[in-house]
């Protein structure tokens, strides 16, 4: 087949034309007749419902009889299954899946997702708002739904380490004046927000001078006066809640919690308590989103459906756990008039489900057209040609041993950063380390490995050979074994861990060589490349192929010692400087503890 | 006390002065401890809370023992009191009230009503954009929120009638761009919608493509076809559902059923009944409004707490209730970020209520400032100095029995208007007349009285002069009594109906002499005059003096004979032509019949 390319109409281009078909007097494109409506804004499920559709929106929703039928027009038996809205993700990172959006279009049509809210702050730190624009380019031509959430913390918060770029709140304005972005992305520096800083304040205030819907990333156990200091901010979303009484109480304060179903972040059987413990809830502000899923979850287990499923099987009904992808969702971004519900001037996104509990998709409309069946796509997305600039991302020579060394000269105090499997954070330890040869060395027997980190973006004067340097507990690397990755959020420079220098060096490099990726070295050999040319992020392979490549990174993980699964997840997280509570940037090491300000630490803990 | 003059701030403004205040970081304006929140996010209760705002926005709901109270901070004890979001009638004529903006103001807030969507498409039938305009400026400086919704029916079905102006689409778009309207005003023209007329569908699209909530008035028991057509065309609310089926399937449809109870039109005990009689329906769709309540009602009932209340007694929760005039009319407008609840960053419309079922609303905050208490207001509101262009509409010399004749040579069957009490519509009934003196006369033995309708409005060639003429049955008049009313909706031409032409004559051309407004004739005696100075329809005296006068009007009408209470407004209707089934204009008759076009009809049926 040849590569399909998608137009969409707006409403107000085709009111007329859908009125004359829901009045029988000019031909629908396509009927889809008997089918068990799910209607998610009564929570009921009507039996014996017809759909129809008239430029890839809905003209009417009930019985068809009278609507005309011409030849082009495509009639579909639903044969009395279910007719579900398609799926919203508000809050994810298509970089998380590795691969471009292209790529994962295709990858996630199948599974029922039909509009995506991405916040795409990854490839913005390595490119800047470029990437913002290259990113709403790239979206057209697709049947997919991307309402792009502008990314706000670039870096996460600055002053304290440095991305490819800094995002000012003119250039947050821009992205909306110029049509690129639909909402805020993720406000990371919810100390930022809840102090008072200026800087961050502006950008809020310019997404909320120009009608836009913010979302909010607090990160805090504290449910009183920060997360209301956060919310009167103007955050209209979270999906930082890791409780259930954090889920509520979000809820409880008109914050939507967006209950996090990634690979790795787990959190929505902590949160959906709040609704399986509180019948009769008023449900309409909890939302369920992915956050960041690898390709092989989304080969293996679909997307945003699997969280849905989860849901379903924690006790929550299907329609409510529906709800939480569909209406509400919509209602949060204020796109229900467009999204979200099986309704007439609705846009005909819609499944054809087998089985409610199960959620077996078979079919799959985006504006009216099949997209998928069955699991597959029907039809074929084209590529897109990258720029040179977004492919060539790695701005470093090869590092040699000098790079890596922590020089000492006595038993000291040591900062070390201890990892916790399916957590996010991590916690500060302090450890007694002897120097060897006078350096701090990796110590593969107590399982701590070192930590290094360098500046990898476009040249530029302070920037350019800085890097961070620490130890890490917790990732159980075997000696002689390392891993690499230029996938390291936020900043996404060149994160090396390792037991020893050799490996560490061997996996760094190969990634500088090939422009970014991820390497690992096991026993003292490079046991895997994954190449990730786009902003040394995203792949331009397959979903499927990516999925397969990180089942290789994966697998040379566990050989060179870590045991826990997609552990390459957690590890890139070991820069991400507004989680608690050490963590590595390229200025150094910054500790964040519960209700304080991120600071500076030293490595070595004074006497 | 000297006039209260409002401002209000806006979120974006603010946002770290809010950050500030929630952390205990700087002092609070105002502080509501220790009340009972009636949560509408999760339709829960929530004991022990206390509400933190400044400048006029919620900055805290939770525990406030940390805030900062400085010398200018109130304290209100809310001593376990509810407190409930402030509500919103997203549609409303002001004029119905037959009082200006301000005394409405005035008049409303007491009952806890703090935001209204005037569709004010009385005025503008009358003065065109200018009353858009001239409403927008008099909002201005008031402790409520106008949301104003763009009058889109001037006249209501052009062609068929003609008011003081002609509303085009490029005027509905001003509207929006010179910010004067927020929403889209009832598309009253739904034969127009549904039948792809492509002015209506050019006004649709205007605003659509302005991203403005448009809302609609689908007067038709057609639930299919129909209404399906008219909620593709952009229609996001109507509230002319008249049965709980109308109200279930608009809401099933993604339409928000605006459950109406005004003074005379009592939708909501009907709709309300898809509620109560399907438990575990999901509410979120449904709303309550008033539409049209007489000043009367507004002093011995209250505003739009009088249909809560009234919702609550026929068995619907206390908070599902509240719902339905708070978050789910918030979310229907997306201004949920605003309005609707008690949430940080939202505006502090706050009411503190003593009892849930009887609401007794003790305390109304608006914008976080005390505007009323136990019944009143709080403060006293300026007046406004409206122009001379505004205060002297009604554009006619006295009228003569001449232009009262009908003339017929023989008996003939004759086109008559059936009015029936507590409706809105009409029954069009064949009957047949014999002429007295060369002229069909009103016969009070028959109950049926003469209607004469004046075009009134600013001379213009081609309606100078105009009148439309006929009969009406059903308001049981006596002899020698007449109503003569320049509230004549919609397009508010002078309406006169009488049992002789000389009752009929006293009382129009008094009204010719004052301006404007409801004259009554009993018994050959010009029993009242109420003088509406404010385009022919409103009052500059408060509330309180309109519902007197308005009372001397009701008294004046049963004097003449008509039994029904409040039926001034019924009569009021008279010159609605998009209402069934026949309805008079300056034009001539005007049929409609259900699921058909509206058509101009002789007043002698043809043998």
């Amino acid at each position: 087949m040849s590569a399909y390319i998608h137009s969409r109409k707006m409403l107000y281009e085709v009111t007329q034309e859908l009125a004359a078909t829901a009045m029988g007097l000019q031909p629908a494109d396509l009927i889809i007749r008997n089918g068990r409506l799910v209607n998610v804004n009564t929570a009921r499920i009507q039996e014996g419902i017809d759909v129809v559709v008239r430029h890839g929106l809905i003209a009417l929703v009930g019985n068809a009889d009278h609507v005309q039928v011409a030849e082009h027009t495509q009639v579909v038996d639903a044969q009395g299954k279910f007719l579900v809205p398609g799926f919203i993700d508000s809050h994810m990172h298509v970089e998380s899946s590795m691969v471009d959006l292209r790529s994962f279009t295709a990858g996630i049509l199948p599974s029922g997702t039909t509009t995506i809210c991405p916040d795409n702050h990854e490839i913005t730190n390595v490119l800047g708002l470029r990437g913002v624009e290259l990113f709403h380019e790239v979206a057209q031509g697709l049947p997919l739904k991307v309402l792009l959430a502008m990314p706000v913390c670039v870096p996460s918060i600055p002053g304290f380490e440095d991305a490819g770029a800094t995002i000012t709140a003119e250039e947050v304005a821009a992205s909306y004046s110029q049509g690129w972005a639909q909402l805020q992305g993720e406000q990371m520096n919810f100390p930022g927000v809840i102090y008072s800083d200026p800087h961050v304040h502006a950008i809020t205030a310019a997404g909320l001078k120009a009608g836009i819907v913010l979302t909010g990333h607090y990160a805090s156990l504290e449910l009183n006066k920060g997360l209301n200091a956060f919310i009167a901010s103007g955050m209209t979303a979270c999906h930082e809640a890791t409780t259930a009484e954090g889920a509520l109480r979000r809820a409880e304060l008109g914050l939507y919690p967006q209950q996090r179903y990634g690979t790795a972040w787990l959190d929505l059987p902590n949160l959906i308590k709040a609704v399986t413990e509180n019948p009769g809830l008023d449900t309409r502000f909890f939302s369920i989103v992915t956050d960041d899923v690898t390709p092989a979850t989304i080969v293996e287990e679909g997307h945003l459906v699997r969280a849905v499923r989860k849901a379903i099987s924690l006790g929550v009904s299907p329609i409510t756990a529906i709800q939480m992808v569909t209406i509400n969702t919509a209602q949060m971004l204020e796109k229900a008039r467009w999204i979200g519900t099986i309704s007439p001037g609705r846009a005909a996104d819609i499944l054809i489900v087998g089985d409610l509990v199960e959620l077996t998709i078979e079919q799959v409309y985006a504006d009216g057209v099949l997209v998928a069946e069955n699991g597959k796509m029907a039809l074929e997305l084209p590529g897109y040609d990258y720029p040179e600039w977004a492919l060539k991302s790695v701005h470093l020579d090869p590092l040699t041993k000098e790079d890596l060394r922590i020089a000492a000269d006595k038993t000291v105090k040591v900062r070390v950063a201890q990892v916790v499997p399916g957590m996010v954070h991590t916690e500060e330890h302090i450890l007694e380390m002897t120097p060897v040869d006078g350096e701090l060395k990796a110590d593969p027997q107590q399982d701590i490995a070192k930590v290094a980190i360098f500046y990898r973006h476009a040249p530029m004067d302070g920037r350019t050979g800085s890097k961070g340097m620490g130890f890490v507990k917790g990732v159980n690397l075997n000696p002689h074994s390392a891993y690499a990755s230029t996938v390291s959020h936020d900043c996404h420079n060149l994160l090396v861990i390792g037991t020893n220098d050799e490996a560490m060096l061997l996996a760094a490099n190969a990634l500088i060589e090939v422009g970014g990726g991820i390497a690992i070295v096991a026993d003292g050999e490079l046991e895997t490349v994954m190449p990730l040319p786009l902003a040394g992020l995203m792949s331009l392979e397959s979903v499927e192929v990516a999925a397969e490549q990180t089942r290789e990174v994966e697998n040379a993980l566990n050989k060179a010692g870590c045991p826990y699964p997609s552990f390459e997840m957690t590890l890139s997280l070991l820069g991400l400087i507004v989680l608690e509570e050490l963590h590595f940037s390229n200025k150094g090491l910054v500790e964040l503890k519960p209700g304080e300000m991120p600071r500076f630490v030293d490595l070595v803990v004074p006497d």
